[in-house]
């Protein structure tokens, strides 16, 4: 395999891989000494739960952030694993309220294992991360988190209160995206700073880099719910207007319709969401007023914000391997297929 | 009202009621706080699950510790009611792993609000309570904070386990309602005593004396399954043997009964546990080996092992006055009725 130069998305998928591997090897450490002990099920369910493939882009997120202040030590994929404890916990508890049977392809913890086991484990991995992330950078670290998981849990909260409501405005829309996914794939970026000791400037650049990576992130899903490949995704298409979610394809349809055509709406998200004949609709009216194209209008700028946000960090030579790894990893989530 | 004398059981009351108000408004004045700017459902989620005229035992238990350590300030307060908000959390999540419909007479949250709201109120408490533990204790304290936390959930595991189980000995009974409840008991009363800068020697004293009479409350809680007052409990008797739990009245009888009385409890354990008939069979089989005589003998074993714990703190003059409230506190959980 020839070397690729630095900053190539190879290089990406190279150290996303290099990280991903680093960050299984201390989960599966750390798990040992949690779990010496313990309940051979809890060891089971938490294994499953884990350790299944997933992309990890939470922790490579911390990871880069504290290479780019400058620090990368043993200690520090210890930190990045306890966002993916907090992710996966969040997945397991999502899929219990869900009622999902299987997430990309796999049971579900709560179809394999049962809901009592999937609440446990969920509460678990939440207590593990806290405790980590309280072990490695303190209060002022745990200060950052546990706003960052409440606003989380709000998110979710005005989402199920948006569930159906047309009325709701773009602002709402991205509170709810923001609060769900932003800040708390920004405090993966500001904890990874934090750890590395890296002055207000850098915490706050990295704060604003992940909150709009993780913002694009979820525009990005709503796009795939409707063009994701099945393949690839291991999702089907039109789960978010089944479920009668808002997304924003639908808010900039309905803020371009005309008065009859937001009526039709109106009737598609009262009526049977589970009707292929009503998805179709729905799709060819967000086509018709280019819906889709400006949702990637829209997930392009947040993702040139992010970027634009990393400037401090273009000043220091021996760090800008991992502000490249950064911006190329911002690229990819505007372009990702799955 | 005359002035009652120290330690009397009406000043354990006055006390417990004078703790538990100071609680409730340090939760207020925290919730105003982080809920600012949230969801109103979050909020009434939260103040309906919080605030139900609970007993607040593990707060008062962090409140004494303090204060037999010589501290007591505004901000213990809100130190207990972190481990309300946990044991609240505890609660939710143990109604939907039970599909409990309501609890004490009232409708469960997940009953009043439903399934998403009931998961994530628990996790937004979950993370309240550590955040605020971490703030307050630092990392020393949060290390024993989630020890206790990992603990209890590794408990619950074990109990599934068990469930049925009539194989079971005692010493599997005994870890896991120490893991359930002792170990959280312990810890709550042991950050009081972490608060207030105490030596090990005084932090280890309430650790044995939160471990035992934890361990002796969930004794206590097996005995009011098969003899409280459904007025007083709230709840209706035979639950345990409904869902199949290895409790210590079982375990004493099946030390000593013949091998064909062992059958018949194997044979009502496997048959239809929601029979009326299989449960006074049950019962009086219990009765015959004076297996309720002599669980209430190890819960009170238990409470003479945490009272006796208590000694290092005999000698300190200004703090007698709690020391005797945690031996009162410890009593009343033997002769508690609800």
């Amino acid at each position: 395999m020839p070397v690729s130069p630095v900053d190539s998305p190879t290089d990406l998928r190279a150290t996303a891989a290099a990280v991903a591997a680093r960050v299984e090897t201390a989960m599966h450490a750390d798990l040992d000494l949690a779990l010496a002990g313990c309940d051979p099920l809890l060891t089971e369910v938490l294994h499953y739960a884990l350790f299944n493939g997933g992309k990890r882009i939470r922790p490579l997120l911390t990871v880069l952030s504290a290479r780019c202040c400058g620090r990368d030590d043993d200690r520090l994929y210890l930190l990045a694993a306890a966002f993916e404890y907090l992710h996966v916990a969040t997945l397991i508890h999502d899929d219990v309220i869900d009622r999902a049977p299987r997430r990309r392809g796999l049971d579900t913890v709560a179809t394999r294992f049962g809901l009592a086991a999937a609440i446990l484990a969920g509460d678990w991995l939440h207590a593990r991360s806290m405790h980590l992330i309280g072990r490695l950078t303190g209060a002022e670290g745990l200060e950052v988190f546990c706003r960052a998981t409440s606003s989380m849990v709000n998110g979710e909260f005005e989402q199920l209160r948006l569930v159906g409501d047309l009325e709701a405005g773009e602002e709402e829309y991205f509170k709810v995206i923001r609060q769900k996914t932003g800040n708390l794939i920004g405090s993966a970026c500001v904890l990874g700073a934090l750890f590395a000791g890296a002055d207000d400037q850098r915490q706050r650049a990295l704060a604003t880099y992940g909150d709009h990576i993780g913002t694009a992130f979820q525009v990005v899903d709503d796009l795939l719910d409707f063009r994701g490949d099945q393949q690839a995704t291991g999702k089907q298409t039109g789960n978010d207007f089944a479920e009668g979610k808002i997304t924003l394809p639908l808010l900039h349809t309905l803020a371009r319709a005309t008065p009859e055509e937001r009526h039709t709406l109106a009737a598609l998200y009262a009526g049977d969401r589970s009707s292929e004949a009503a998805y179709r609709q729905l799709v060819a009216l967000i086509e018709h007023h280019d819906g889709f194209t400006s949702t990637a209008d829209v997930a392009r700028q947040l993702i040139e914000t992010a970027i634009a946000s990393l400037a401090p960090f273009e000043q220091v030579d021996e760090t800008q391997a991992s502000v490249g790894l950064l911006r190329d990893l911002a690229g990819y989530i505007l372009t990702r297929t799955r």
